[in-house]
């Protein structure tokens, strides 16, 4: 099957023209935008013409520092409509509210009570979550583009069903039309993974790359590619996997079965297994299962010097880079993120850790172009990522961008002719 | 910097359009191509203009078997030119000839002599090739559409340098200067993992998948990605480091000084140091350094029952398995292909090893996506794919194919727009 059809592409350009208004939130000209995309300037034109008729940008002026005749300046319209995005994790739903400008409106935060989580019980708690950070903004749900939702697991998108989440043990749950009973809106479903590597291309440091790529590390890991600026998935949208990857072979038993897993050495189980293997008595080991505790002491002990969590920091650190240099030799990538829990604890601590080993395990080339980083991000990018899930739904919708019809592409032709006769 | 031009989308799409070709040899209508490919009939009905005007299909008469209106059936025009695939290996220069339809016109081989290769020489070998392809095809000069040379190590494409041969310690040759003072063709170079994967995407499992992955085996192992129909590069064109990626943490030492890595267990000289640790006095042995002949022995052997052999070859499937598991995991492909030295020795042994271990490693989604596949390439997978650089030179030749003039837009659109309204 081809993934790429002239739909996909010109959605494609879409993002990227929008993708630059928010790398630099300033309003700018066609001109700029060609400058910055590499795209042609009518590829421009044409692309501005459609978001300006579907009033996602709008015209903000003239530009007349470049000595010639004024330009038309553009910028994203913030009020066009507003964004939802929804983390369902296993103990909570956060629910966050955006302008098209992508600025945050309205958080809630909801708590989910471990062992009695049904899908109906979860559906509620997201109908909560939406209606109250529209009150909270004082909005009505007709100005929402769309409600874009995480949740762990295999997730189908097309259907938006919960085809497996292992904590809740729930299979094939069809959360989508749960939920359009309760909620009129575009209903967007994928996985927390995705809404990571998504959020950092739209909200954090893929607004400035092109090839990226987000590594996830919680109690489970993994790696979410941005190539070219869309998000890559597979053939069957479970591309990713880097935590169930071999990084010893015949090593630590993972929790998935398998041996030597990089996510049984480097996810927050097994730096509680090389805290074992260090100091098989310590106090921080009786945290059983409650990785928050683990990691933010892990933090604060290596922060006054502590032996022990400096040890285990240093090795989780070495195993680190050598995963990590792994994707850097595979994928050559232009910027490579740490981000969620185990980052937002240990961030530059284990950072130096794992640059030091990545020398060590990277090759020359690949290392040089890549810059290696903690994740901008604030604590949300999940539900950042779920938001960017209803934009790229709102950009990909097929009634207001096309396919074009033969009318419509002569309008938007002639606007974007006339607009370079004007400017160029 | 943005990888994906309208220029670079139009080209892709032309490479789509021509792979349905290719896939299977037939004449077919623009309405086969639309349905083959997810593009909309008025993209097909461009893109195939374009093909038209210059020369690369040509009409075919007409297909009534679909009841209606009989439909143009459009095919390859073999004869608009010859495309030339040079591979440059460490102890021969082989060259060989296609025609449009990349059906094989000619081939030449002539050995280079071991320690004394100069850059002039590699020209003047390279140049007699091409001649004698020629001169055995009876075609001239004006005829080539392009020449794709493929140089081991690192290659810069854009400006046609072999920037690091670690064979002949080459740096910095600036191959294609040297060969335009005697050839007057387009010349286009790159490294042998580069052609090993577009000549799987042009001539053989990727004509039909689009996310593929394509393992090369030999001294020196790699991986090659086609995602979405196109080569992956990468930030630096250095993606697909696989043979340096970590397998076994603190494993055996790698000729690149590095521990562990993929390639010291599966490149010929890893398998020769698993046969060392299960038989140390094996005669094999002693063809140090003659990877064939090692490779060739261990299948003799293996097909008449050896013991040791069938546990060395045992061992390299575990380790394989595992190593492609990993790419499996991380790219959830369509197809897996197995190409290079090693695989056209041990061949289906091999496979049947490291399908085995695979299924321990891979996850069970993506494994079920997967078809894993011995490469279906004669043993020239290099040289096509160096003739396949040339093939994709030609299709993004701007001053060919645009960009596209307003007259040249019009008149191709008036073009498809009649054959629309002739044939839907």
């Amino acid at each position: 099957m081809v993934n790429r059809s002239a739909q996909d592409i010109r959605c494609l350009n879409r993002f990227e023209v929008l993708r630059r208004f928010y790398a630099a939130a300033d309003a700018r000209t066609r001109q700029d935008l060609a400058a910055e995309t590499g795209l042609s300037f009518a590829t421009v034109a044409n692309l501005t013409a459609e978001l300006l008729d579907a009033g996602v940008l709008m015209e903000a002026g003239r530009d007349g520092s470049s000595g010639g005749r004024p330009r038309t300046l553009l910028t994203v319209n913030a009020d066009r409509g507003a964004l939802v995005g929804v983390d369902v994790a296993e103990t909570s739903v956060r629910t966050e509210l955006f302008d098209l400008a992508l600025r945050e409106l309205a958080v809630d935060e909801r708590p989910l009570a471990p062992g009695d989580v049904t899908p109906d019980h979860v559906t509620q708690q997201i109908v909560a979550g939406v209606t109250a950070v529209l009150a909270s903004a004082g909005l009505h749900q007709d100005s929402v583009l769309g409600v874009g939702i995480s949740i762990p697991g295999l997730v189908e998108r097309d259907r938006g069903v919960s085809a497996y989440s292992p904590y809740w043990a729930w299979r094939d749950v069809p959360m989508r039309d749960l939920l359009l009973d309760r909620i009129d809106l575009p209903i967007h479903l994928d996985n927390p993974l995705k809404a990571s590597t998504l959020a950092e291309m739209w909200f954090g440091a893929g607004r400035e790359a092109d090839d990226l790529v987000v590594v996830t590390l919680r109690s489970g890991v993994g790696a979410g590619f941005a190539l070219g600026g869309a998000l890559y998935r597979g053939t069957t949208n479970s591309a990713g996997e880097w935590g169930h990857t071999c990084l010893v072979f015949g090593g630590r038993k993972c929790r998935c079965g398998r041996l030597g897993c990089v996510e049984a050495y480097v996810g927050t189980p097994g730096i509680a297994e090389t805290l074992r293997g260090v100091a098989p008595d310590d106090p921080l080991l009786a945290s059983d299962g409650d990785d928050s505790a683990l990691l933010a002491g892990l933090a604060a002990r290596a922060a006054n010097k502590d032996g022990v969590a400096i040890e285990v920091i240093r090795q989780t650190g070495a195993y680190l880079g050598a995963a990590v240099g792994n994707l850097v030799n595979l994928f050559n990538p232009e910027v490579l993120v740490l981000g969620d829990q185990i980052a937002d604890h240990l961030g530059e601590l284990l950072l130096s850790e794992t640059r030091a080993t990545l020398a060590d395990h990277a090759l020359a080339q690949p290392l040089r172009a890549v810059s290696v980083r903690v994740s901008p991000l604030p604590h949300d990018a999940v539900s950042r990522g779920a938001a960017a899930f209803a934009l790229e739904g709102f950009l990909d919708d097929r009634e207001l961008f096309g396919p074009v019809s033969r009318s419509r592409t002569a309008r938007t032709r002639a606007k974007a002719g006339a607009g370079a006769g004007a400017e160029e």
